[in-house]
C-alpha cells in the first residue's frame, strides 16, 4: 500500500513550458502549419516528457503481465485456461505475435506471472505469483483488496527495476484467458457504458457464446455491486491480477516521466484505472493501435487520446506496441532533422495555421 | 500512345492462388485466426504480387512529380507559384518532410520536374518538362490531349527506368502549388461527389478562401465540361501534370507486378485515374495513411481500400509513403517468422474464425 501511495503522490503533469517551445519548433519547420499532424503532437508530447524536444533511440521494453482467470469456468472463452501457460512459455522462445514484432522494431519484452494457474521452471518467466488464478467473477470477486493492490505494487516495482537497467520506453501487455471479459466487466463499470458495446468477440466467439459472455459479465457486477468511485474495489471485484498489474505499470512509468504505450482493449482498460487513480499519468500514455474489441474506443474517448493505427488487430500480448514504438521514434526523428522556414528560404507568411484559423 | 497502350494491355491481377496459399500460411499461425488483422491483409497482398509469402528488405523509392497550375492565378492557394520550385531545390538537399521520413525508412526518392513554371540547374531534378505550368482550368482545359497522354507516359517511363536499377516498391508524391485545387475538380468528376466533400483546405487556407476555392472548381468543371467515362479528358481538362504523371507511375507499377503506395489526396486521385483506366492495379496499390484532406475518404470508399495511419497529415510530398513502407515490411517480418500452431503446441481447434462466424 505505501510504494502505491508514494507513486500516486509523486506522478507529476508532464513539462507544459517543454510542449509550448516544442510547438515554436515545430512551427518554424518549412511545411504547411500543422501539416504533419500526429508526427507533431507526438513529438511536443515526447517533450513534454523528457523537458526537450530531442530525437534519440530509446530502449524499449514490453511488459507482458500474465494472470489466469477464474471467470473461464462461465464458459466466456473457446481457450482452455492451459493456453495461458503455452503461450507465456512460447514468449520465451520468441516465436509468438508480440516477440517477432518486437525483435523487428529492436524492442524487449518481460514475461511475469502475476497468478497464473501453472507453476514454470523457466527462468525467462519472472515469478510475482499473488495465486493461482482470480476467482469466478460470476460467483464473487475475483481477489481481495489487498491482492488488488499488492498486483498493482507489482506493476510499479516492474517499472522501476526496469528503468534501472535503462529501459526508458515501456509497452503493455498481456496474457490471460478469459480477461476480455474482465476488460468488459471494468470497463462496462467505470465508463457506465451497457453490455453491448463494452463486450467483444474476444479471440473467437459465435454470436451464441457472445450473448453468454455479456450475460456473465452482467451477472459479474450484480453479484459483486464494484463501486465506480473506487477503481480497486472495482479491480478487486470484477478484474484481474494483469489487468491491475498493468495499471501499476501504467503508474510507474507516470512517476518515473517515462513514456508508455497502450495496446488493445485489456492494457486500455488498465491505462483507464490509472488514469482515474491520477489523471496525470494520461500525459505519459501513447495508444498504438484501436483493436477490434469495441470497448477500446470509449477508453479513448474518455482519456481524450486517439490511436493512430488502424490495423484490425485483436491479438494482446503487446503486439500493438512495436509498431507505435517506431512512430515515436519516426515522429521525433522528422521534426529533429527537417530544415526551419528560414534554412528552407520560405517565407512562413505564406501558410495560415488552420488550427487556429 | 503506344506506351499508354501498351501498359495498359500488360496489366494482369495479381496471383489469386498465391494469395489463398498465403492465407493458409497466415491462418495457421499461433494467434486466434485473423487476430493480425491488416498485417495479415497486407501480407497476403504482396503474396499475390510477388508470387509468394517471403520478407524481404525492398528497394525503395517514392517518386515525386512536380508541376505547376495555371489555376493559382485565382488565389486557391495562399503560396505563390515559386514555391514549388524551392520546395523542389529543398527535396535535394535533404530537408524536407519526406526527405527526412525516406531517411529513416531507408528509401530514396525521385524528383521529375514534369511540368514547372521554372528552369533548374540541379542535376538532382530530372527534366521531363512539357511546358511551364498548366493553363488555367477556371478559363480552359489544362493541357492538350496529348500532353496529358504524354505526361502519363513519364509516370510509366520512370518506374520502368527504376526498376531496371533494383527498386522494387514504389512511393508516390507530388510537388505543385494549386494541385489540391485540380485534384478535387478531377475528383468531383470522377466520383459525382459535393464541392463540399471534395474540396478542403489544402496547405492552409482561411474560410472565405476555402469557400473562393470551391467556386473555382465549379466553374472549372462548367467551362471544361470534363467526360467522365474519359479518364484522360478529364485529366487533361481539369487535371494537372503531376497527378496526370503519378497516374502512370500507377499503371506502370501495376504492369511490372510491384507494389506502389499512395500518399495523400493528390497521389489518391492519380491512383483512382489510374484504378478507372485499368481496374488491376487495385491489386498493387497500398493506401498509408488518410489524408487531413476531406476528399481523400470518398477515393479509398470507391476502391475498396483503407489505409491503416490516421496521422491528420496533409503535408503531400509523398511523407506517409515511408510509414507505410516499415509496415509493410513490418507484416511480413511478422507473418514470415511466427510460430504455427503446430510448432507452438496449440491446437487451432480452440480458435473460431470470427471472419466466418
Amino acid at each position: 500500500m505505501k510504494l502505491l501511495q508514494e507513486t500516486l503522490r509523486g506522478i507529476e503533469p508532464s513539462n507544459k513550458l517543454a510542449i509550448k517551445n516544442a510547438m515554436n519548433v515545430i512551427d518554424n519547420l518549412s511545411k504547411p502549419i500543422g501539416s504533419l499532424g500526429m508526427l507533431e503532437e507526438i513529438s511536443a508530447k515526447m517533450a513534454g516528457i523528457k523537458g526537450e524536444l530531442k530525437y534519440e533511440k530509446y530502449k524499449k521494453n514490453i511488459i507482458i503481465m500474465c494472470g489466469d482467470n477464474g471467470v473461464v469456468e462461465e464458459g466466456v472463452s473457446t481457450c482452455p485456461q492451459n493456453i495461458t501457460r503455452i503461450v507465456m512459455e512460447n514468449f520465451t522462445k520468441g516465436t509468438t505475435g508480440v516477440c517477432v514484432l518486437a525483435k523487428k522494431e529492436h524492442a524487449e519484452i518481460t514475461v511475469i506471472d502475476v497468478g497464473v494457474n501453472a507453476d514454470f521452471n523457466n527462468k525467462k518467466i519472472i515469478n510475482k505469483k499473488i495465486a493461482y488464478g482470480t476467482k469466478n467473477i460470476a460467483k464473487g470477486p475475483a481477489m481481495s483488496r489487498s491482492q488488488a493492490i499488492r498486483a498493482i505494487e507489482i506493476g510499479i516495482e516492474t517499472v522501476n527495476e526496469l528503468s534501472k537497467y535503462g529501459y526508458d520506453m515501456f509497452g503493455t501487455g498481456e496474457m490471460g484467458v478469459g480477461n476480455t471479459t474482465t476488460s468488459a466487466a471494468i470497463l462496462s463499470v467505470l465508463l457506465q457504458i451497457d453490455l453491448e458495446s463494452a463486450v467483444g468477440k474476444g479471440s473467437g466467439l459465435t454470436d451464441k457464446q457472445l450473448e453468454n459472455k455479456k450475460s456473465v459479465v452482467k451477472k459479474a457486477i450484480e453479484v459483486n455491486l464494484p463501486q465506480k468511485s473506487d477503481v480497486i474495489d472495482v479491480i478487486s471485484k470484477v478484474g484481474g491480477f494483469d489487468i491491475a498489474a498493468l495499471c501499476g505499470c501504467f503508474l510507474g512509468a507516470a512517476e518515473k516521466k517515462l513514456p508508455i504505450v497502450i495496446d488493445g482493449l485489456i492494457s486500455s482498460v488498465a491505462a483507464l484505472c490509472a488514469y482515474e487513480l491520477n489523471n496525470n499519468v494520461k500525459d505519459y500514455i501513447f495508444p498504438s493501435h484501436i483493436s477490434a474489441e469495441p470497448g477500446m474506443a470509449f477508453v479513448m474517448k474518455k482519456m481524450g487520446i486517439e490511436p493512430v493505427l488502424n490495423l484490425k488487430m485483436r491479438l494482446g500480448e503487446g503486439s500493438g506496441c512495436p509498431i507505435a514504438f517506431n512512430l515515436i521514434e519516426t515522429a521525433l526523428y522528422t521534426i529533429n532533422n527537417m530544415a526551419s522556414f528560414n534554412e528552407a528560404g520560405i517565407n512562413k507568411k505564406f501558410y495560415i495555421d488552420i488550427r487556429k484559423a
